[in-house]
């Protein structure tokens, strides 16, 4: 199955959820003609991220259910997509760095940042602490991950041992992480042989720079489109899903004398020699 | 504590063992003179690694103990180095894709390759079963892998966790690997905060070529040396042992008002959440 996705590399205000909210849509209409199925916003795109204190934190998380998730439940319903964006949640009396996919049929999914950095509203909010699963939708199954998440392997890996398709990433780079954009995240794709999807955010907030560099890996870890570091944009690329669900590898005959082989990457692990990754 | 390291690529013949290990100890010697303190070959430097059948098999595999063994621990205590080399093994009655590291008082470790790709001698030899555990030396914390091992975040992650301040990968990459070189081995520096040296060989058995491209990397994925995909060199680096002792990132102030903050790559782990890892 083939499927084509955008990431839209946006610039949310901080606080400016109406507004947020409206550019929102406007990218998914954008996107959903051109044919996208997914369409990826970055980490806290209805909020804004730098929230500085407890208060701007209670008066900017937004409750699932309300008013913003019905609008955007109707307008991938109209445009036939799944979208996955980030806000500041208020859930059962705790704050999260959240995300949500929606799609045709409503809310197909939510996860919760479960790796927070000493930064921005993520020193006040909570950890998720749910289980890593997939959200399994028409068009594949979606790993997602937040930001700073991607610098943890366990996580990735767990997504693609469960059968991910494409690990999707949003987050809010700033301007000094590119060794991220470079190394981490097509490895993640190599590594796990899924797509990688990374919808960053451009912009600054309170005097913190974004890397912007939004990003489709492929699973050698090619890059299939990157958005630049400075624009507001929508970047595509179109994915065979079969691709992903076949984990042996097969090296081309080289030069001179052929010799082909076949690794199979989940076959070869060895977690009877893995423990010490949850007990250290 | 700055330490020296050299990798040396080689380009080892198939069962030509006396030549091979004659050229090894002049690769530690050329190194040592230049003021390294490790030294590092590829996987199977001593052996060549594209043996057909079992006969090849048995009649190649070395015993650590024998003459071998005493020539290159004579040659590290004499040059007062640390040095790592790779071979075909003959250990208690099975074989291995094997590892030794000898220093300047005699070995000071084995690693035997844990994930095993269909190519070559692994075809042939038994899984390593040991915990991964480091080598401790009077020049930092080694974690050693082989090839293929590199793959799998897993295995670096348990050594860096174990407190390893330099991955060793040891390797015979085929030609065609480039992204294994230029993603995978920089992220294993990044997500662990870790150096990794990398030792490849060049040239080609049975038609089977190498890709080279030997190469140190420091712990933001940055490339302090790399050789080139053909000829038999030592490429050096300095490695600062205090930097992957230290797991907390500092980000520097950026541009405009500055947001300096502090991240604990080992402390912000959730290894709560990691237990499908071992289970999947």
């Amino acid at each position: 199955m083939r499927v084509k996705v955008a990431v839209a590399q946006m610039d949310p205000v901080l606080g400016g959820i109406a507004q947020n909210l409206k550019k929102t849509i406007g990218f998914i209409n954008t996107a959903a003609a051109e044919g996208a199925k997914l369409v990826v916003f970055p980490e806290c795109s209805l909020t804004g991220y730098c929230f500085n204190n407890e208060e701007e934190i209670k008066n900017n998380a937004l409750t699932v259910g309300d008013e913003w998730t019905r609008e955007l439940t109707e307008t991938a319903r109209q445009a036939n997509v799944y979208t996955i964006v980030g806000f500041l949640e208020s859930f059962a009396g705790k704050t999260y760095n959240s995300s949500l996919v929606i799609g045709p049929n409503g809310i197909a999914g939510t996860y919760r940042k479960a790796h927070l950095p000493s930064l921005g509203l993520d020193n006040f909010v909570s950890p998720g602490s749910d289980e890593f699963s997939l959200v399994e939708t028409s068009i594949g199954k979606l790993g997602v991950l937040i930001c700073y998440d991607i610098r943890f392997p366990e996580q990735a890996r767990i997504l693609a041992l469960q059968g991910a398709d494409i690990l999707v990433h949003i987050t809010n780079l700033p301007l000094t992480a590119s060794s991220q954009v470079d190394y981490l995240l097509p490895a993640r794709a190599i590594e796990n042989r899924v797509y990688v999807v990374s919808s960053d955010r451009v912009g600054e907030e309170r005097g913190f720079r974004f890397l912007g560099r939004s990003s489709i890996f492929g699973v050698n870890g090619e890059t299939l489109a990157q958005a630049n570091e400075t624009d507001e944009t929508v970047i595509y690329a179109e994915l065979d899903l079969q691709v992903p669900r076949q984990k042996k590898v097969f090296y081309p005959a080289m030069e001179g004398k052929p010799v082909d082989h076949v690794n199979d990457l989940t076959g070869s692990r060895r977690p009877e020699l893995y423990s010490p990754l949850i007990k250290l």
